[in-house]
C-alpha cells in the first residue's frame, strides 16, 4: 500500500524528508509554493558566505519536516494531537512563509507599502484554501492562533517554534559557519506541553542554554554580518533609485512582474481591493531583482548604474562600526570627500554615503520565554533555571552603528 | 604580519578556506570570476534535489583548496615542488571552469556552435593574463600540458584531479546523496608520485574502490538522474525554440546579453576574431536564462510558452527508460496521442515527445587509469589491485534509452 | 505522563535512542546485560584502530533503537505490527548477542568446546525469561524463526537485519574507517514487506550496492586486516598455552571466573546440565582475559611470557599475505630461523610461526538475497538489479594465506 | 622517499592522523605510552555516557596532532619556530599526560600519598629522556615553560592548548554530547602570536565564545554529571575500603602491580629514592582495577563486596544536589534510616552515606585570560572584546553540594 503522493525528499540536513500527506504533496506542487524555489533564504548572504544559496522551498519543507517529529515526540509522552489536527499543523508550517518576496527586508522598504510578508502569507492561504476545497481552514485557524490548544500554535510560531529550529540549523548548515549548528533532534525530543504551553524538559536546560547562543552567534555572525548589512543596504538604495527613476517615468530594464511593483505606487489596501496584484506578486521573485539590475549597471543614471555595478561586481560599501553615533562631522566630511570625487548633486551622495543602527539581543524574557518543566511538575523560565547569570545576561540589548562609504 | 588578501572564505564542506596568494584574491575579485556565483554547479539538477544551488564559484575555490593540499602532501613525502609551481598550480585550478556559461550543456547544443568551454576557459585565461602582467602564463602552460612535470597537470586534470575530489564530495553534499560522499581528504593523504605520474599509495586501494562506486552512483542518482535529464531536455528544447523564433525575427524578452546571443549565429572563429562576443559571454549568467524563460510563459508562440510554463511551474516530461531503443511506433502512437490533444502542428510535436540515449560507463581502464604505488615501488593499475573483478565489471559500459512525453 | 524507566540513551551515531518499554529498561539492568559493557565489539582491533574500544552493551542498544525505527517505517506503509510483536522483536535485538563471550572468536577456539555464542545467548534469554515472568517467550519465539511473521525474524536476522545495520555502521564511526559508514538511515527508510519478506524499495538499488561495498571494505580494512588478525592469532596461542599449562596443573595467576574454564574442560553438554557453567560465564569479560594475560608476562614459562609480552607491548607477529598457499619449505625455514635464535623446543614453535588462511566473499547470492521491490510490485534480486555485474562479481570468494612470525 | 615511522592512524575525529617524526613514533612504541592505551581517557563516565571509551592513548595522539597543525598556522602568519622547536612542542604534547594512573582523581586520594600525575609525567619524561638520547631534553624544557618562547608551551599548557582543544572535542564526540562540539579547526585557524603570547585573531570572538560555553556544557553535562560522580565517589569508597583492609592485613585478590600500591604507604619521596616504584606504576592501568573490583564482589568483608556489587552491576547511589550544604540532621537521618536496614557498624555506614561538593567556573578571568589580537595590532582579554556581559558573568563560580546514599 503505497501512497503516490508521499514521495522522499533528499535532504542534506535530515537525510530523507517525507511527504506525510496528499495535500502536503498538493500544495507543494502549486505555483504558488513553486515559486519559493527561487526566493533565497539569506537574499545576498551569499556574498559573504558562498555556500548560501538555499531557497525557502527548502526551509518550508525542513520545518514541516520538523513540526511532524516534533508532534509524534509529545504524542509519544502522551498528549493527544488528533490527525486533523496533526495534518492542519504541517500544511501550517508549510505555507508560514509563502508570503514572502525576493530579497524581502529591502522590497517591503521600497517597492511596496504597509503590507507585510506576514499579511501576505494569509493572502495566499486563503486563496489556496479556495483552491484545495477548505482543507486549510484549520491550519489557517491554528496559524492566526484562534484555536484552542495553544501549543499547536505554538509549535508554528514562538520561541521554540519548528521555523527558527529549521532556519538556525539549515543557515548554519549552508553559511558553514559551524558554531550556530543547533542540536534540533535534541530539543525535539525534549519538547513537552504543561497547562497548554510548549515547554522543555529539565534534561534540556544546556540545549536550550547553548540554541540562545547558537542564535546569537547566528546573528552576528551572519544575519547582521556587517558585509551582508553592506549588501542589503546596497540593495534598498539601488531599488530606492529604480523606484525614484521609475516615479520620474524614466525607462528601467525590467521584467513585468517587477514593472508592476516599480512604476506603481501600492499599499495593503490595494492587496485587498484587487487580486490582480497578489498575481503578479506570485511571479516575483529573485530572477526579476538581478537580472535587473545586471542590465542596470549599463543604463545612463550614474547613480543606478554606479550602484549596480557595485553589486554585480562585489565592490561593496566600506564599513565603519562603532557603539556610538557617527558624529555628523564625520558624516558629512566622508560625503564631502565622495563628492570632490565623483560628479555628483548633493542630494545623490546620500546613495553612497549613510549611517544607520542595528540592535540585537540574544534573549529578550519578555517575548523569548522560554518555560523548563521540572520532574516535580513546575515550570520555570530558561533564565531561571540556568544556574548562570549569562542568559540573563544576554538580555542586555547591544546596539551597533554603521557608516557606509564606498571602497574609494 | 597579516596578509591583506590572504582572506579566509567559509566552506561548508572544508571549514575554512585560506586564500594562499595575493594573485588567487585578485582572480576571485575580478568581474569573470564573480560571474560564477550566478552559475549553478550543477545547473537545473534542483528541480529534484531541492539542496544542489551551490555555484561554480564555490566548487572552484574549493578545487584551489584541495590542490594546495594535495601539494601539501605531495611535498611531506619528498617531491620537489617549486613555490612558483605551487601558485601557478592553484590558479590553474581556480580557472579550470571559467569559461562554463549558464546551463553549459544546453548552451552548447542551440546558442554557440562549435566552441567548448574548455575553449572559453583558455580565451578568459589569456585575457586575466594580459590583465594581471603575464601572471598566469606557467599556469596556462600546465592546464595546457605544455609543462615538463605531468604529474602537476594530473593534478589538474586525469582521474583523480582536484576538480573531480571536490565536485562528487560538493555535489553529494549539496544534494543530500550521502552514497555519493566520498573520502576527499584520505585520498589527498595518499596521492604520490611515481615516474611523474601521479598515483596513489597501496593503502589506498578501497579508498579509490569506493570512489569509484561513488562516482558511478552520483552518476545514476544525480547527473544523469531521469528527472534531471527531463529538466535539461526540456530547457534544451526551449532554447532551440527561443533561437527559431529569434532567426525568423520574432520579438523576444530578452536580456542584452542574452538577445547577442540569441538573434546571433557565433561560432569559434567569431568568437577568436571579435572580442565583444568573449565580453558578452561574460555577462551572461543563470539568471538571463530563468529570467527570460519566465516571461515566456506569456509569450503568443504556444509551444515556447507551454514548454516554459513545464519548466516554471515544475510539470516536467513523464519519462520512460528502457535498456533497449524504444520502437518508432510506439513513439509515433505517443506523438499522435498529444497531437490529437494539443492544437499543434506536426513540426512542433517534436518539442514534447522525444527519445534519447545516454550512455555510461563507471571506469573506463583506457581513460580512466589510476595507478596504485606498492611498497616495492611498482606501480599496478586499480582494476588489477583490486582483489574482485568488481572494478573491471565496472568498465562496461551502461546505455539507457529515454522516451519523453508531456504528463497526462 | 512520563514512564520512570523510559530512559533516553547518549548516543554518538544516532544522538539519542529512548528506551521504548519498560521490559526493556529492566533487561538492560540486568547483571547479564551490564556484562556486554565489558566486552568490547571488536576485540582487539583497537590494536590496529585506537578508536574502536565500544562495547556489545552499546551495539545492542543501537540495533534495538534501529529496530524500532525501521517497525514505525513498515507500519506507515501499511504493514500491521502489534505492539506485542514490536516489543517482541525490540527484545530479541537487545539480547540477540547476550551470549557472546570476550573476544568470542578466541574462547571458542580454546576454552569451551562446541558451543556457539548463539546457543548460550538462548540459554541466557530462557533465564531471563523466568526471571521477568515469561514476558520474553514472543521474543524467543521471533528469535528463533517460529513464529508466523517471517519479515519480523528478518528484523533480528538476515542479510538486512538491524544487527549487521548497526554494527557497520558503528564499527565505521569507532574505528574511523569512514568508507565503511553506510546510510543507515536511509536503508530504514527504504524497507518495505512484500509476501511476508523483508525488502527494499527499488528506490534504494544503489544504497544496497553501497551496503554491499562498503560491507566488503569493512572486512578487508577491519574485520579481516592483517594486523587485526595478527592479534587474534597471538590471544588463540596465548589461551591454548596458558589452557595447556592449566591441564598440566602449572599454577597460573587467574580471576576466579577464567580459573574456572581454564582449568575444567567444558562442552555444550555441561553448560545444559550444570547452571553454574553459565553463571560463571556470566561473570566473565575482556577484563579477566586481558588483566590475566598482563600478569603472565611475568609468568616461568618463556612461550607464555613471550607471548603475552608481545600482546601488552604490542610487538605483534609479522605477518606475510598470499593469494596462494605457502610452501612446506618456506614455513620450515622460518621455524627454524626463529629456533636457531630461541631456546625453545620444537613443538613450542609452532606458537611463533604458523600458516593459515582466511576467506571473503562481499556477497553471497545464495545466502546473502536481498529483495528489490518494484513499483509494479515485482521483486528482483539485488544482483539482478543492479545494472551492472559488479554486485553478481562480488561473489566470487576471495582467499588469503597468512604466514605469521614474530618481528625479528 | 617514504619513512618507515611516518605512520598513518585513522582517527574518527580528524582522518587521519600523520606520525610527524621518527621519535614521536619511537616513543608511541614504548610500553610506557602503549600503557595508555588501558586507561581510559573519562574514567568511569561510560557508567553513563555508554560511548564513553576513549583511551588517554587516542587522546594524545590526537592533542599532538592538533599541535603540529596550529604550528603550521602559526608559521604561514610569519612567526619564526625551528624543525627542532616544532619536533619538541610535538614531543612535549604527546607525553604529557604520561603520568596518569587508572582514575586518576580516585588513585591519588587513596593509593599514592602527595605526589600528582603532573610529577609522574615527569619523571616518565626524564627515563624516556635517558632510553631516546636525550631527545626529549628541548622538549622537557618548553614542557616546564624553561625556554624563552613563551607561546610554545601555551600550546602545551594554557587557556587554549592543544590538550583541551582535543579532549573537549574528543570527549564530546565519545559521549555523544553534541552540545560540547567545539570548532576545533577554526579556533587553530585563528590562533596568532602577539608579544611571543599566543593569541586569537579578531575574527575568532564567537569562536571563543561558544568554545567557553561549549566547555561549560561539558561541565556539567559530563565531568560533573551527577552520576559520573557518584560513580566516582563509589571508586574512592571501595579504593579506601580495599586500602584500609589491605593495612589491616587482610588478604585480598590483586594483580601484582595493585598488590604494590595496595599493601604498601607511597609518597613522592619514595618515588623519588626507588625506580621500582615508577616501574610498577608503569604496569598499572584501568584492567588491574577493575577486574579487581569484580572479584572482590564476593570478598567476605561486608562494606566491601557491597561496594563493589553496585560498581559492577551498576546499581550507583542515589545523588541528591543542592545550592546549600545539607544539614547535618537530613545526613544523619539518611545515615540512620541506612544502618537500620542493613547491618553494619556505625563507622562503616560513611562508606554508603555522605556528602560532598563540587565548585565549577566556566571562565576564570585570572587564569582563564584568552587574548583576542585586533586588527590594529591591540589585544583585549575576550571578557571585555565579548560585546556582552555573558563571559564575564561566567565567571562567578558555582558550587553544589552532593548527598550520596543507596538506592533503597
Amino acid at each position: 500500500m503505497q501512497h503516490n503522493k508521499r514521495k522522499i525528499f533528499n535532504d542534506p540536513i535530515y537525510g530523507f524528508v517525507t511527504i506525510p500527506y496528499d495535500i502536503i504533496y498538493d500544495i507543494i506542487e502549486h505555483p504558488y509554493f513553486q515559486r519559493l524555489r527561487r526566493i533565497r533564504q539569506l537574499g545576498l548572504t551569499s556574498m559573504v558566505y558562498p555556500g548560501a544559496y538555499h531557497t525557502r522551498f527548502h526551509h518550508a519543507i525542513g520545518a514541516m519536516h520538523l513540526a511532524m517529529e516534533a508532534m509524534e515526540v509529545l504524542k509519544f509522552k502522551g498528549h493527544h494531537i488528533s490527525e486533523e489536527e496533526q495534518k492542519a499543523v504541517a500544511i501550517a508550517v508549510l505555507v508560514h512563509d509563502i508570503g514572502h518576496g525576493p530579497f524581502s527586508h529591502a522590497l517591503e522598504h521600497t517597492m511596496v507599502d504597509g503590507i507585510s510578508h506576514e499579511e501576505i502569507s494569509v493572502l495566499f492561504m486563503e486563496k489556496l484554501n479556495n483552491v484545495f476545497n477548505q482543507k486549510l481552514s484549520l491550519a489557517i485557524k491554528i496559524f492566526k492562533n484562534d484555536y484552542p490548544k495553544s501549543f499547536l500554535h505554538q509549535l508554528i510560531s514562538s520561541q521554540l517554534d519548528v521555523d527558527r529550529l529549521d532556519y538556525l540549523n539549515r543557515d548554519s548548515f549552508y553559511t558553514g559557519v559551524s558554531e550556530g549548528v543547533i542540536g534540533v533532534e535534541r530539543i525535539i525530543k525534549l519538547l513537552n506541553v504543561k497547562n497548554d504551553q510548549l515547554v522543555v524538559d529539565e534534561k534540556g536546560v544546556y540545549s536550550i542554554e547553548k540554541f540562545i547562543v547558537a542564535r546569537r552567534i547566528m546573528y552576528w555572525q551572519v544575519y547582521l554580518h556587517k558585509t551582508v548589512l553592506a549588501a542589503e543596504f546596497l540593495l534598498i538604495k539601488i531599488l530606492t533609485r529604480a523606484k525614484e527613476l521609475a516615479m520620474q517615468n524614466v525607462q528601467l530594464f525590467c521584467t513585468p512582474a517587477l514593472q508592476h511593483f516599480l512604476y506603481n505606487k501600492l499599499n495593503d489596501k490595494d492587496f485587498a481591493n484587487n487580486p490582480l496584484h497578489l498575481e503578479t506578486f506570485a511571479l516575483l521573485d529573485d530572477y526579476d531583482i538581478l537580472t535587473s539590475i545586471k542590465v542596470w549597471t549599463n543604463h545612463e543614471d550614474v547613480v543606478l548604474s554606479m550602484l549596480c555595478n557595485m553589486m554585480i561586481n562585489r565592490k561593496l560599501y566600506r564599513v565603519e562600526i562603532s557603539k556610538t553615533p557617527f558624529s555628523d562631522e564625520k558624516i558629512e566630511s566622508y560625503k564631502n570627500n565622495f563628492i570632490s570625487q565623483n560628479n555628483l548633486s548633493y542630494a545623490e551622495k546620500d546613495y553612497f554615503v549613510f549611517t544607520d543602527v542595528i540592535e540585537n539581543n540574544a534573549y529578550n524574557p519578555k517575548k523569548d520565554s522560554i518555560q523548563i518543566l521540572y520532574k516535580n511538575g513546575h515550570t520555570t523560565d530558561i533564565g531561571i533555571a540556568s544556574d548562570q547569570l549569562n542568559i540573563s545576561s544576554l538580555s542586555t540589548p547591544v546596539k551597533k552603528y554603521f557608516l557606509c562609504y564606498p571602497k574609494e
